[in-house]
């Protein structure tokens, strides 16, 4: 190390015993924090410990122990500002209780994932969490402590998920008590077996309680082109009044169609979303979303992941309540 | 290492060099790519590490070469759309480059970036990319390669940014064309030398050339009410009809503060952002903003700290050109 042309010293755990007069496995297991100690062997220890500057080098100890306090977090893209806020909370929880996030944006694409899974292993991380699409059919086990979001992928790996049934609920009865005579739900296909999917079985239920006709119109998560598939289902059922997407930017692209079209929202047509991605009132209109807890998600993730690779007992499926939020886009 | 309840045997750098009948030295050079190793011995070498499946480990990997191919990115925070923009596209160069990310964002409050620092040099990562806020005098000199995003820390840190003067003129020419006769700033007050004030000093002067009169307001970073500032700007400037703000969001806060007072975008007040956060056209007003080369700064950003970690020739000061998107907001 070398600071304005001086070379310095790095002080190593067997100056620190040295110094503090004690033996070396005394000393790591003060600074490790591991096995018991006489609390005035102890401030010897830390007493040489400040006197030398001495830094725990975590690269030697996670060669030493084989783990780490480095956790990976896997998502199609932080760009989107769902997953921005998710990223913010994993990191900002994990900060707290001493762990680091590497970041890995998938693109939602396979063998992304999959590279990236490879790379954590090999970085030796303690834990994964991730929001994944790929079939890991051929990667074998996952053989690293690992928390799934939004998905379910085998009974080994713990889930954490907004109640997602709750939400399409919630969603078409608000159409529904707005008046809404034919009802719709436009998105994403999900590829696996994913929570998502309940947003619009859920719809299809309250449809079917209400005597309500619906239509449901998908889009595979490959197709990027929100645009042309809000277009193409205006142009299949362009006599329904009341509409519930997958996410709050198919909202959005809706409801420009909609006005292109020289259709009013609400009057003419109700559009409710999925996200609460607004997080402020400044761009309109404010859409009428289902809000999904994503501080909750976030922060209840890390708490399994934690538990998991401190081997204490967890629940393996954990469904998180959201709520609905009126805006401008419902009556 | 278990996979369906089978113990797997990990193969080791010897094991491949036992296969390959090579030396273990000749081994080390095919899997870091370092050094010349005739051909035909390469593929030897690449056939037993096919064969064996083996895997390095980073973690014992950078603990003998005492470096990593992991780099640090702090940032305030990854929830803001301009950062969190930025993220992707460091991580997404990285990625291309070989390298991982570690996130850490800061809140922007000086203890966790110094806390962040600390913990990035102990993991022993290959450099730091940060935009920061504080003060690092009490720090010292950073000794690890890095670089600093928007800040000019010091001649030995080499910063990124947009050119923020050529913004500022670009918005103030803008309302200016659009017939303001009373320009104002409004935006946060940088607390060390960046160039985001760059923005603020082009105003004034294409304002002075234009014999316009001009106000300047500023609150605090650490400041956070958005919505304060504007209605106290207003209260105080009721006159100004072209504003120029330092971040989107406080464009989307001022207009829609002049909203509530009955005043009309852009008829009677116009106004520029800075940022181009808005990816989308769905939600209005769109505005007239300053576009920064995000992906450019992300990019070049990684591109000079892998020189600097290379030990190649970089340039200290990297100023990247912005545009000017007109939206709804000016005339």
């Amino acid at each position: 190390m070398e600071i304005d042309g001086k070379e310095l010293y790095m002080a190593s755990i067997k100056d620190v015993a040295k110094l503090a007069g004690v033996g070396l496995g005394t000393a790591s297991r003060v600074i490790n924090n591991k096995g018991s100690v006489k609390p005035t062997t102890r401030e010897k220890v830390l007493r040489a410990i400040r006197e030398l500057n001495y830094t725990p080098n975590e690269v030697a100890r996670s060669f030493q122990s084989q783990s780490s306090k480095l956790v990976g977090l896997i998502i199609p893209t932080v760009w989107h500002p769902f997953f921005s806020e998710l990223t913010y909370y994993v990191e900002n929880e994990l900060y707290k209780r001493g762990y680091k996030m590497m970041l890995c944006n998938s693109d939602a694409e396979a063998n992304k994932e999959i590279d990236y899974l490879e790379m954590l292993k090999r970085h030796q991380v303690a834990g994964i969490i991730a929001i994944t699409y790929s079939d890991f059919t051929g990667f074998g086990t996952i053989d690293l402590p690992m928390v799934s979001i939004d998905r379910y992928i085998n009974d080994k790996i713990p889930h954490v998920a907004s109640n997602n049934y709750e939400g399409g609920k919630k969603a078409a009865e608000a159409l529904i008590k707005g008046g809404a005579q034919k009802l719709a739900y436009v998105g994403g296909i999900p590829l696996f077996k994913s929570s998502v999917s309940e947003r619009k079985k859920a719809l299809i239920e309250v449809a079917k309680k209400h005597n309500r006709p619906y239509v449901v119109h998908e889009t595979l998560p490959s197709d990027n082109q929100i645009d042309l598939t809000v277009k193409e289902f205006l142009k299949l059922y362009p006599d329904v009044d009341g509409v519930f997407t997958s996410t709050d930017l198919f909202a959005g692209a809706l409801i420009k169609e909609l006005n292109n079209q020289g259709k009013k929202v609400p009057e003419d047509v109700q559009v409710v979303g999925f996200d609460g991605i607004q997080n402020n009132d400044f761009f309109k209109p404010i859409l009428s979303t289902v809000v999904q807890p994503v501080e909750g998600i976030g922060r209840k993730s890390v708490e399994i992941l934690l538990n998991l690779i401190d081997k204490k007992e967890i629940t393996y499926e954990t469904i998180l309540d959201v709520s609905y939020r009126k805006g401008d886009t419902t009556k």
